[in-house]
């Protein structure tokens, strides 16, 4: 039952696109992660996930449209919606997903983090 | 899908020790509670529970010694652990737990949210 503290562990990374576990709360997993540019579009088959800006600004689109989101804004992303993060300059997010999650979703590719570090 | 700004929710209530959910992740409840004085002791049998610090200052007593958490702070406290949440002056809380959980855990008394409101 150690704290921590979000802006020291962000500090141990520079890495984007590669969520890093800083907690575990039941079958949930919090992770950090830094993001910039677009990523791939993917879906989860069956796992909600979170998204809570830390710093920076992060859009979210959707196939129909896109849901801009500030440091102290989260949305949810529903199981089996298709979606892609794109952030312009570097944003820090905070992740609520199951600890068995796959960044990528449906999708396997270079970008894929198989498993996520511990921090 | 639409996001949820964490500061406009906390600007919709101030009852202290009433959690409010802002969001559901798989079966993962968010909450923002406003925390001032001293909670009850108690502990959850089956569920851990998350507290991240917004905004003040939450000291986590256990049995045998206490976290301070200042704002971008988080601890998580495993099933099963006592423990009391403390708080001077009014702290704001971001809660992740499952949505069943009850605030007094393993304690009913006139503290106890049955129901916490979503908004």
């Amino acid at each position: 039952m150690q704290k921590v503290n979000l802006a020291e562990k962000l500090g141990l990374f520079s890495e984007q696109w590669s969520p890093k576990v800083v907690a575990t709360v039941n079958d949930t997993a919090v992770k950090l992660v830094k993001l910039q540019g677009e990523f791939v579009w993917h879906h989860h088959d069956a796992e909600d996930e979170l998204f809570l800006v830390l710093a920076g600004r992060l859009t979210m689109q959707f196939r129909d449209r896109e849901v801009v989101l500030e440091p102290g804004e989260l949305i949810v992303v529903p199981r089996g919606v298709e979606h892609r993060p794109v952030a312009t300059e570097e944003a820090h997010v905070l992740l609520v997903e199951p600890a068995t999650t796959l960044n990528t979703g449906n999708v396997r590719n270079e970008r894929t983090v198989e498993r996520p570090a511990e921090i």
